[in-house]
């Protein structure tokens, strides 16, 4: 089952929030509705949201009740609205929006139907692309990891953050699937667990070994030189190399850095931004103080404890040992190697 | 009402595994209850599991039914054996019942009753000490702290972690104290969350501002400026000025490094240890890994996915600004300071 998929006429969704529990997904009709779903993490992982963007505005085509090709775009301006607000920091949401408004303003439709049909083709096609380019991912990454190695990898970058395969976590089972034996050391990812919840859930299925740690941990087996390689996802990343991930990745790297381990970002080109000079530019969300206090209802501590709940961070580009995308991998300077990649 | 006590012919704890859901005791009449109430972290912090090891030597003493002085110290061995078994790193454990035994063996007693009644003056002595200690070390440090600073603070070092007052934890409140107004953010400390449970606890007691964060967050703080001063306690400091202290210490000093943050550790000299040159010889506690999958009862992921659950630490000296104890603060080169302080 993908994590995303068009399914009789709606958006079908593997629900992420009841993953490790149960495997169940559900159907939502409406953009709206998946607006909503992006907002509270039932899907959750760059390419994933991008991927689910890309069938809400297909759904919002397809539930527009326009009568005419201006009308349908004027819905399609609204649902574009409403689904890049849903989340702010990983750019494949706007990527995904702004393609499929770039395909209705651009191309030549003759009828309001004939539009519809456009979008959900391009939606599908955005979703089977991502699978195929998470594929072409996990291969020029997969030599990174070497027979034996112990892989640092944060939050979970698998096949629950994509449509499937994964992009960091892909390039774990691309290596697996190529017979090398290895180990992956999961943190934890407090507050909202996707490397305990997800990861770990998904290494159990493909049978790859792993332990899962607390976040407080990363560094100490790092500094034990237990660790041989630090794999993570990406939210955004910009022009000179730094990028947004999951909060805890700036740690990581430069904890990496300081024991020298190498440190790559796995990710599509649809994450990198050149938009964007430096991530000092990037917005940051800050979630519901409740997700640190009772996560998924597990009251930790009294309701009325303060917290603070910034969902991602920023690594500046000179933690980064490398940037494997589905054109290869882009090493410093970035500046200049990402230009090139992003075709 | 203390961390710790003599109470009723026993040893009274509270018991920190309710905190912060209720303020409640155990009282333990045997030193095998007193060992098991140590590692099961019912009582924690190093001062605090040190004065509790005294009054456990104390209850040795009283239970024991030896008829003469060479029979009572037999039983008293067996007492220190059990109770220093309890948990490795903290060296106050192993310092409070080295202390007692040195007093059974060195000091002229006339009678068994005799000794019994020195023990546990001396275990009382102990506790009184404790809280006087902290109190010159919050002296001492409180100066750190400037007005308006955010403070960074991991794990519980306040009352809890001692017999009163605290050490780190300690000298933000005799900063709070000469009415200091500052702000404090609360590691959360995975995965026994002693910053959110018991040090939040302690804060909102105390009328102190402060917010939890996920240890995933620290670094992002760190790198936007907003933290001035981090300050930790300690289980073990060695020769060199290496020291163990809870899990996810070693990054926020790394971290604090990277981000010309001033990183302070506050101990007792009890937790000086010149008998070890340096930090890598310190041994390190795993726990059991149910901590990390299901805190205090609450599943958080399957009980059958893995993990790993290292107690703690090593910070190694150079990321160390100083060491406040009880007899001032010590500075690089921390060989010579420390000896200097340990008087």
């Amino acid at each position: 089952m993908r994590t995303v998929e068009w399914h009789n006429n709606g958006v079908r969704m593997i629900d992420q929030k009841r993953i490790p529990w149960e495997l169940t997904h559900v159907d939502l009709s409406t953009y709206q509705q998946v607006a909503a779903a992006i907002t509270d993490m039932t899907v959750r992982g760059a390419p994933a949201i991008g991927a689910a963007a890309a069938f809400g505005m297909a759904l919002a085509a397809q539930n527009s009740t326009a009568q005419n090709l201006a009308a349908l775009i004027t819905d399609l301006e609204q649902a574009a609205h409403t689904l890049k607000a849903a989340r702010p920091t990983a750019v494949n949401l706007a990527w995904a929006v702004d393609h499929m408004m770039k395909l209705a303003h651009n191309t030549p439709h003759t009828t309001v139907d004939d539009l519809r049909q456009a979008l959900l083709k391009e939606a599908q096609r955005i979703a089977d692309e991502d699978v195929a380019i998470n594929r072409r991912m996990g291969e020029h990454g997969a030599n990174l990891i070497k027979e034996g190695f112990t892989v640092l990898h944060h939050c979970n970058t698998g096949a629950l953050a994509t449509v499937d395969h994964g992009t960091a976590l892909g390039v774990i089972r691309s290596a697996f699937e190529q017979g090398r034996k290895f180990h992956v050391l999961l943190d934890e990812t407090r507050p909202r667990l996707q490397g305990s919840r997800l990861s770990a859930w998904e290494l159990e299925q493909l049978g790859i070994p792993y332990h899962i740690i607390p976040d407080t941990a990363a560094g100490y087996f790092m500094q034990k030189g237990e660790v041989d390689l630090v794999l993570v996802g990406a939210d955004r990343i910009v022009a000179n190399g730094d990028f947004a991930n999951k909060i805890g990745t700036y740690q990581i790297a430069v904890l990496a850095k300081e024991n020298d381990i190498p440190f790559y970002t796995v990710a599509p080109t649809s994450t990198i931004d050149l938009t964007i000079a430096t991530g000092k530019h990037i917005p940051i969300e800050e979630r519901d103080p409740s997700e640190v206090l009772a996560p998924y209802g597990n009251a930790l501590v009294p309701g009325h404890f303060k917290a603070r709940n910034p969902a991602f961070d920023v690594t500046p580009h000179r933690y980064l040992t490398g940037i494997v995308t589905e054109n290869g991998i882009a090493y410093p300077p970035f500046d200049e190697s990402l230009r090139a990649i992003v075709k």
